[in-house]
């Protein structure tokens, strides 16, 4: 049957399940230019608001595998044990996790990405590390996972390029909000990546981008059947992200914050999540005599993030970068600090220049928001509540506005802490 | 406020009301290229699923109307008549049509356009006439509908741009069919044009946009109200699309049947249609002491006709083209003919070579389909019931092909005859 874009749009339009052959060819010939942007756009739509079932997804995720090259570990001698967050405020856990992880015997390839919008990128965080390069062709990276247990690296072109080119164009025709899409961009390349097990941190909150703890699940529902269909071991914890990870969001700033974890310190809810998940790639890889906890505590884990950040070139004794302006918001009552608002941080640490509007921006290594408080927190009037960090001072305006309203001060009463875990799915 | 594209599309994916602003902004950033194809491609996606309410539909048709120039009718010395058809098989009743208004005393500005997809381009049809030009310049169309009182010829690239653009993008990703952006996009060329009164022909069945009565219902009363609130007398006639008018589909076969019509003969149906649209018209115009059925009768209509191809610099005495090849598909029962598919019909003419696949593709002016029976007329078995011509007889199987199951012959005890009209919308 002779296939064109516009029979394949129609269908998906008029409520209509594509079938595996449409999805094939949409697909393959979008990776070839052969389908246009415009088109792919209109169908990306219509699978927004449409929807696509369980089968269609699959396949739609399949094709995507289709279009590139896949990874092998199996020559490692360890069990591999990936983890993947949908993305928040002040998450920084890859950096503490992947080496802890690889210091209780796992392989940990962590194939990252950069921030774009109000969440920041991991890759964009090591940045800030003097010497440290993302970039690795498939034998470095291979060579640093087999020597060292742990790398984290920019993903290459040749993993799967059409879900490259879709979520380029998702990202600027307001198509990113869809479950289908999302679920089939993140686990085509955890699949052709080739890795053993994979752990699911999908967040829920203002922070992130599901808002509803429903939402949440569904799209770790399905990506859980689509690692679990391709033979992947696959776990999702439900995470909050109302208020951001840590006391830090910001490129330097987190890395600083991750070092403290790994040091056997830092805030209470990054060493929670770390060691939950931690714990999970654990047993999703098989390895059930290690305990992460005493790995963060007797410098194991430190070891191996030392022994990472030198192999691909960076100086983990080297001074972080730090910006040249700061700018105190100090508490205006004194009470209960019971809200703090997840994307309000993100936005204003994005706006201080820790983010990029475009995919060609620079970041700056310095920028960010400092917390001084957590929800839960008593705090006092005049008491410095977040310290904002740029090297662009003109920009601290903008941020501010930005944190208008971002955080609530009461009596604590009817204060309850939300979980840093809320549910796990597998 | 500052304007961005995705989140425009994001109110209507989600939604919400565009507002004016939005609205305002996304046609003209469209027009000047600051919005991508593939940004408006999701937005009229989201608008085809998630609708315009009447508000958004006229602010939309009023920003593509502000994209180009606006023309002026005024220096005339006659009211202004206009016609739009939503597009059929067979619909060739602008060729009658036009002089024949004008025979009865109004202006008559056709600004037509070409064939895309099964249905015929009015300009196709005229340039099967030897020496006939599409083409006028705005001073010269003046001219003509001044001397002769009718013109047929080329929207000029100036009215309306947005919406030259869009109705390209919409044709190759499956949003065409939106009553929202069907209605815009006529009526913004219609009111800029300038006319004081309009007939729309809504076309509903097979062979038209609109299926449904109650599509066509809707079309027609969106039209109509945008049309009256921007100040044109606006009136819609629902026709019968679920067959072909008339008794051919082609360029210079359409050409003939209308010139039969304007000698006082030709097939009952476009007689008919050809009058009712022509008596809306005149009504419309404020011309009441006129009668049509005469001005066909007399000769009057037919002597405006051979001006008006003179003046575009046709011959109106020069032989039509007519097609290398014949096939002859007969009638295999004896009965009554109960249905003949306008659809399929006008696939069949467009893959005879009537038609075009892609905007750049010539078209075959002796191509298309003639019919000899309608439904409700009495055939015998081996007697002709369609002529396929071709000039390139290769495509007489793949026209057969659409043909399959497009006609019924039966007893004729449960066939009742469809009207023309259907229905009158003001």
């Amino acid at each position: 049957m002779a296939m064109d874009a516009i029979s394949v749009i129609r269908t998906k339009r008029d409520r209509g399940e594509l079938t595996d052959e449409q999805i094939d060819w949409v697909i393959d010939a979008y990776t070839r230019g052969e389908v246009a942007d415009e088109q792919m756009s209109a169908l990306a739509m219509a699978i927004l608001l449409n929807g696509m079932d369980r089968r269609e997804i699959a396949r739609w995720t399949a094709a995507m595998i289709a279009s590139g090259e896949r990874m092998d570990f199996s020559s490692l001698s360890r069990p591999t044990a990936d983890k993947h967050s949908t993305g928040g405020v002040g998450d920084k856990i890859t950096l503490p996790l992947a080496p802890l992880v690889a210091a209780c015997g796992a392989a940990v390839p962590q194939l990252s990405g950069r921030g774009l919008g109000h969440t920041g990128g991991t890759l964009d965080k090591l940045e800030s590390i003097p010497g440290w390069r993302a970039l690795l062709s498939n034998e470095e990276m291979l060579s640093v996972l087999d020597g060292v247990g742990a790398v984290i690296c920019a993903a290459g072109d040749g993993l799967a390029p059409a879900d490259k080119k879709l979520y380029a164009l998702r990202d600027v025709t307001g198509t990113v909000e869809a479950i289908p899409l999302i679920a089939s961009s993140i686990m085509s390349k955890k699949i052709a990546e080739g890795t053993g097990s994979l752990v699911l941190d999908v967040k829920v909150g203002s922070g992130a981008f599901m808002k509803t703890v429903e939402d949440a699940r569904e799209l770790a529902s399905t990506m859980v059947g689509l690692g679990t269909d391709s033979g992947v071991k696959t776990v999702a914890l439900l995470t909050d992200m109302s208020t951001p990870l840590g006391l830090t969001a910001g490129n330097a700033l987190e890395v600083r914050e991750s070092v403290e974890v790994l040091a056997g310190g830092g805030p209470a809810d990054v060493v929670e999540l770390t060691i939950a998940l931690a714990r999970e790639m654990l047993e999703a890889a098989g390895i059930r005599d290690a305990d992460p906890a005493k790995a963060l505590a007797d410098g194991s884990a430190m070891d191996v993030w030392r022994r990472m950040i030198s192999a691909q070139g960076g100086d983990p004794d080297a001074a972080l970068p730090v910006a040249r302006e700061q700018h105190v918001v100090k508490a205006p009552s004194s009470g209960v600090l019971t809200r703090l608002d997840a994307y309000d941080v993100g936005v204003a640490a994005w706006r201080l220049g820790a983010g990029r509007a475009r995919k060609e921006d620079p970041v700056q290594a310095g920028a960010g928001v400092e917390m001084h408080a957590k929800p839960g927190d008593r705090v006092t009037e005049g008491q410095p509540l977040l310290t904002l960090h740029t090297d662009t001072p003109d920009r601290f305006d903008y941020a501010l506005q930005s944190l208008e309203g971002s955080f609530d001060i009461g009596s604590g009463g009817d204060f309850t802490a939300t979980p840093v875990v809320l549910e796990r799915i597998a």
